[in-house]
């Protein structure tokens, strides 16, 4: 199935706050295609516009992961809400993962942090 | 310098959100000695419990390493107040680092998380 995924980030006012998502998913869109970033309210793109752009460019299918550190209402409700009725106005499969904060990566990421700044 | 590591999460009334980051940081306090995870708000042991403990542990500095991705009001201005004021009242040096989602640990992380992503 052809799937784009959307790193999806909350979005801020604060222009740095959102930059700070481009620099954090750079690697990842250049190192996997079919990668975007977008955000959940007040950055762009917003995610029914990546949503819109999947659909537009035949993919089947798109798969969300979070980039939060946890799961909260935005997580438990809201974004779910949004994937199902974009769902259905684009006309395309929706898949929501888990956060990456819940993902071991995240876990062992911390622990190289913390290595680093004992050290200095 | 005797120095403890406060990882610091924002707290929240849900448990389960709070968890997550007990999780996220189990492995990186077991790993570590002197490290512990604090919370700014909501959940507990709040961040003024933890400079407190490391204060009557005879340590001279607490370097806190913000669990955000991005930095918004809370690490512009929050928690640097709030760290101004512990280190008058516990008569200790504290240090704020950048939160993790700007670390290239980070966005290293990302690209394995969705190479599986990918895979699945």
């Amino acid at each position: 199935m052809k799937e784009k995924i959307i790193l999806l980030a909350h979005g801020s006012s604060d222009s740095n706050w959102s930059d700070t998502f481009v620099r954090l998913t750079e690697k990842a869109c250049a190192t996997h295609a079919h990668v975007t970033l977008g955000f959940m309210e007040l950055s762009s793109p917003s995610l029914e516009s990546c949503v819109a752009e999947a659909s537009k460019e035949a993919y089947e299918c798109v798969t969300v992961l979070p980039l939060f550190l946890a799961k909260g209402k935005h997580l438990k409700k809201d974004v779910p809400a949004m994937l199902e009725n974009y769902a259905k106005t684009y006309d395309i499969q929706t898949r929501l993962l888990p956060p990456i904060g819940e993902h071991p990566a995240l876990s062992q990421a911390l622990v190289s942090i913390i290595e680093e700044t004992v050290q200095n």
